[in-house]
């Protein structure tokens, strides 16, 4: 059990979003929830302490003789509760003023504001679940399109740990041979089998190595796919952003109350999340003042995961022809450029001469001032940007601090590695094994973790989780 | 029983605030309710139906094989529910994508997104709570100080309602005698008592009169109790409205989140708001541009409850005086203006003789710039304006709908004094009592509500209440 540390203080928070609503949630977890919340609550026969737990009660919450609101309050008992601890829940009416009126009011009787993700904090060293859940508990949280719920929804699960705790499991056991060893070591005899151990830490290092690798993947679900719009200077790249990030505000905005959500510069479609880079700049400048033209948009082509490369449909063969190999040598590899031509209907004739340009790339037209060719654009880049990203068995690393761990993993490998090829004995060998186990348990919290490490994660969290 | 209409549909909300947070609710109300949620939710052996009523059970909230989150959820049977119908409660993460995807499967399994208010109006519909009582839930939501906190709780707890029954009830029973004298017509009998009847008219109309008076208060107290500053060009007023409104937030945001919440040139002290009057002329005016000096702003001390007069504590005796005289002839009677003398600091030799203008005034002398005197301006705005308010016993009426049903029994009470005093005969006169007795039934809804007056009743509520 990771109890540790003794909760003697019963910590509330109101856990629903700022702001006013029909109903806000106020949530206690400790010792003393229950204690604290009964003096404000006026039951009819039966005290709160004996109303039963999960127990959804009416009840007017008062406090020297005033009524302060019209609650309901549920009391949950230990362990079978979020945090594992006694914990209260009292729905109260969303007014700004009375949630924090009787948030005051706890905080008068004993009670302490929580600090963000103290809850959930309070879960893990419970032994609710692991450090790897508890993350995954903010990441969906703030999962903001399907498939960033969707990862953070499996890591929460457990798949990732489970997936963790296979691989320790194995290594575990050829550390007890290897330090069965040591017992006899004066009878020379051998119960870990070496080759097998090499090829165990063959099996677990690719799977690491995969893991690590999915970072990148993770984080364009995470935080939004990278997409860059480059160009020259007054080729319409403003327009088109706004045309895409319009596109999007029209959906987005289907139920009510969502469009203030809608965060700057990103679009959702089709459950993906997709960030232009540094539209900023796009914005700022019209195009006509931009001065250093291409060059200056090129260093943000290496972050994006796809390119629209914006020209006038009018452009000179050879200046377009130019750009694209330079903004070609400039992304990394695999990186999907889309050739997108606008201003199509300044055509004379309407004579796409440019589409002889590109051999094996298709170039899309459009028009973004006329809103033409927009939707086809969308559907390429939907298309290329979430290529890869739909394969429903593969576990995603979204979090820096499992990419870290990893890296050590693979990094104590490749020494225990060379240690087996050298001859190590089997008391710096399983130390070195000892090492790796270490880093693996520290992604799900197994081992100890220091407070400022724990400190940094749950500061993170949005204050009552 | 109100319930004219019936309602076959099944309405869902979030009915936290919007945006994201640790945990939102989403509700359901309506007979498919229970029908509708059971389909996403995975419980080992008992079924959704099987759960008992009010008890919070843990499960995961499915959607075509995709866990969508974890949940707690309960069930609320009618009529022992809110809204008195059977009724849904899921507890979510507050992921923004969550609530709304949530909402969305409940919406394409047959429930419909309720519009503001729909909980409360079917809460009233099915007999619940009264009209009066329904509107005091919108303003309990939205009360943001202590005494609208206050007046809005009583409301809800129907002490306006009952002060308005006792009244109908005593008429009616006069109105039954004078029935009673109509079917023995022709014996020219008088079971009700012509003077008892005239001295409860006056009883009634006394304390309808009181309630309707009790409105400007009311209003006060709900809106923030209007204060204006005036005073000429260049004297400090902007830089003494910011500090007032900035020692304001100052107070304000001791709890984590409430600044985002404060409102615009309003400040909170002791619990009672405070409201500065067409604070953005003075704002975006800069003192040295303001063109019509003082007899502009005095159009709005009309409308206050409490005028800060300011002038520079340099300023000539004639002027400051003329001025003073200039504002009594503008406030309403009893209104009190507060002399602030600003820049004190630039006085040579600190000499105050400025005070000598004021002989029944208490002026207060303050450095706006250097946030010298404030404190003390503020305690005296305090007391000047908050003076009547803390009458305990008084009920206040705080809705214009209330004020006008109030005018409306006040002018059928004098038709009926003066029917009695020309003899009207008992048939007329209990047709005048039974429009009053209407009047006093629109508070509460024991009348049938018009559709009309009940969408705009409900349509200023938050979504999901």
């Amino acid at each position: 059990m990771r109890n540790l540390l003794e909760f003697d203080d019963t910590i509330c928070a109101i856990s629903t979003a700022q702001g006013e609503g029909a109903i806000a949630l106020i949530r206690l977890s400790g010792a003393n929830s229950v204690k604290i919340v009964s003096q404000f609550i006026k039951l009819g026969k039966k005290s709160f302490e004996e109303i039963e737990n999960n127990w959804q009660q009416f009840s007017r919450f008062n406090y020297q003789g005033e009524t302060i609101d019209e609650v309901m309050v549920t009391k949950f008992g230990n362990p079978k509760s979020y945090t594992g601890e006694d914990m209260v829940e009292i729905a109260c009416h969303g007014s700004i003023y009375i949630q924090h009126r009787i948030l005051q009011i706890l905080v008068g009787a004993g009670a302490r504001v929580a600090k963000p993700g103290e809850f959930t904090q309070r879960a893990f060293m419970n032994g609710k679940m692991d450090l790897s859940q508890a993350e995954a508990v903010a990441d969906l949280i703030s999962s903001r399109n399907r498939m960033a719920h969707k990862v953070a929804m499996r890591q929460m699960k457990g798949e990732f740990s489970s997936k963790l705790e296979q691989l320790r499991t194995r290594l575990m056991d050829f550390t007890a041979l290897i330090e069965l060893e040591l017992d006899f070591s004066e009878e020379d005899v051998e119960f870990a089998d070496r080759t097998q151990l090499f090829n165990l830490l063959g099996e677990v290092d690719e799977e690491v190595l995969k893991l690590s690798k999915s970072f990148e993947l993770g984080n364009a679900i995470k935080n939004g796919i990278p997409v860059a719009i480059v160009g020259e200077p007054n080729v319409g790249k403003s327009t088109l952003l706004n045309r895409l990030l319009n596109e999007d505000r029209a959906i987005v905005s289907d139920i009510a109350g969502t469009t203030r959500d809608v965060i700057e510069d990103t679009m959702v479609i089709d459950g993906y999340e997709f960030r232009f880079i540094d539209t900023a700049g796009i914005r700022e400048s019209t195009d006509e003042i931009e001065s250093k033209g291409i060059e200056l948009a090129l260093r943000k082509v290496s972050k994006a995961r796809v390119v629209l490369y914006v020209f006038d449909a009018r452009s000179d063969q050879n200046a377009v022809q130019k750009a694209l190999q330079r903004i070609q040598s400039k992304v990394i590899e695999d990186t999907p450029i889309i050739p997108v031509a606008n201003k199509v209907d300044l055509l004379e004739h309407n004579q796409k001469h440019y589409e002889q340009y590109f051999s094996d790339e298709h170039v899309i037209s459009i028009a973004a001032k006329e809103n033409r060719g927009v939707e086809e654009l969308v559907k390429i880049l939907v298309q290329e940007g979430t290529r890869g990203l739909e394969d429903e068995d593969q576990i995603l690393v979204t979090n820096i601090r499992h990419v870290e761990a990893l890296q050590h993993i693979h990094q104590g490998i490749e020494r225990i590695v060379e240690g087996l090829q050298n001859g190590l004995p089997g008391d710096l060998l399983s130390f070195e094994i000892r090492q790796v186990l270490e880093y693996i348990a520290d992604i799900t919290g197994q081992t100890i973790t220091p407070d400022d490490v724990l400190g940094h994660i749950f500061q993170n969290f949005c204050i009552g989780k």
